[in-house]
């Protein structure tokens, strides 16, 4: 075990066009992602188990700098700060621990949830965009089927539960991994689009588990609100590979706006 | 709005031996709070909304030093980072999200989750310890009634559920806040407990979302564990007051002793 007090690393990155939506947004778990696999490159450890992040400014399109300070290099578990910059100004601050994730060989000791009820992916409801719509990177990158049941706002016609599920997998050939969970922890819509609440949902804070090594093919995605509340709504995501495991619990707090009574 | 580029403020603080338990292991509820309050004193805002905290290494009872780093000074929201030292090595790592906690004035758009449905606090079980044990320090300052449906370990027969419910309460005249609920977010025992599973549950991650201010009495907690795997659980916390709302939301992640086969 070593207490690292070195000096941080930084890795200069790209952030690249395709992955924003709307005006520019770039897509909170892409920018994740980014962040923990610079992290990554700085521990002995094979995998990010869990990353929290704070979402202070939104970063642009373009050239960024990630801060990485390992801070503890344990037998079963690292710790890092990370930090993405641009123009030396903290955007996104993260705290990532590394380790060792589950593959299938591992039989859980107990497991209290289940997947969502999803009919087949060709049953589900893909996105389509016409061309007056901004660019949906997201949706360039991952193909997303949702459960007709939770896509009445893909109609306008929002169904009012607060809860989203869908099948994900990578239009790209990404193959699934450990750290694209924090990718796909993130790419659901909000569950505001059932709840008829328009506008951005910035995310606040996001926090993600990554519990198992993903076997290949579609993830079966949840998302779920508990309060909506004060402008604050808090959201759960679930991913569960294609044999049925649990392999991402991610947790976010964002803003979103109170409609007008 | 400003973007902080000043120096880390430093605290000192003491970490006091009333607060830990067992082999004198300090509380990870109480540490998020102090560390929070520290930071509290570094942003304009009133509340701390939200921490993630990274648990690097077990700090000892003593003297302690916490870094705040003012990261962005924002209307609606601060964000700052802040790290507990000892003896120059950092302990724990958090990311503190601040603003305003929503009051009871104000309704919420929508809950979809509803309070543990527990017995009266005077029909609940509470700890008891013999002279032969350790002290717990928790018990000393906190007033936790289990709901006996989930207290078979008391009686060290557990009852093999992954839940844990019960009611808490100051015990020192400590008034219900919102800085108090990082404390009691992190109160009731492990669900390990109730799994069987001995030993220690050492927190690695510990995220604790505040969502209302908590009115005086009692406060409702439930604990449940989703998924127990490869030595790896989490933990999802619910706090609700005595007016029946959600006032904090928490999901850790720690490390368990797998049981020999």
């Amino acid at each position: 075990v070593t207490s690292a007090q070195t000096a941080p690393a930084h890795v200069d990155v790209e952030l690249a066009d395709a992955w924003t939506y709307g005006r520019g947004i770039l897509h909170g778990g892409h920018l994740l992602e980014t962040i923990a696999a610079a992290a990554l490159e700085h521990t002995a450890h094979p995998h990010v188990v869990s990353v929290s992040a704070v979402y202070a400014a939104a970063p642009s399109v373009g050239a960024a700098t990630i801060e990485v300070e390992p801070v503890r290099e344990g037998r079963t578990v690292a710790s890092l700060r990370a930090r993405l910059l641009q123009d030396g100004a903290p955007k996104i601050d993260a705290l990532v621990t590394a380790g060792t994730v589950s593959d299938a060989d591992v039989a859980p000791l107990r497991l209290t949830s289940a997947p969502p009820d999803l009919p087949p992916p060709e049953e589900c409801v893909g996105f389509s965009r016409s061309d007056d719509e901004p660019r949906n990177g997201i949706q360039e990158q991952l193909e997303t089927r949702m459960d007709p049941a939770t896509a009445g706002f893909v109609r306008l016609e929002p169904g009012g539960g607060a809860e989203v599920r869908g099948w994900i997998r990578s239009r790209t050939g990404r193959p699934n991994d450990p750290l694209f969970m924090l990718t796909v922890a993130d790419a659901l819509p909000p569950v505001t689009v059932e709840l008829g609440i328009g506008g951005w949902v910035p995310t606040v804070e996001l926090t993600v588990h990554v519990r198992g090594v993903p076997a290949p093919g579609w993830l079966a995605c949840v998302q779920r609100g508990r309060l909506l509340s004060g402008g604050w709504l808090d959201e759960d995501c679930e991913v569960w590979d294609s044999t049925g495991r649990l392999v991402c619990q991610a947790r976010q707090l964002a803003r979103y706006r109170e409609p007008r009574a």
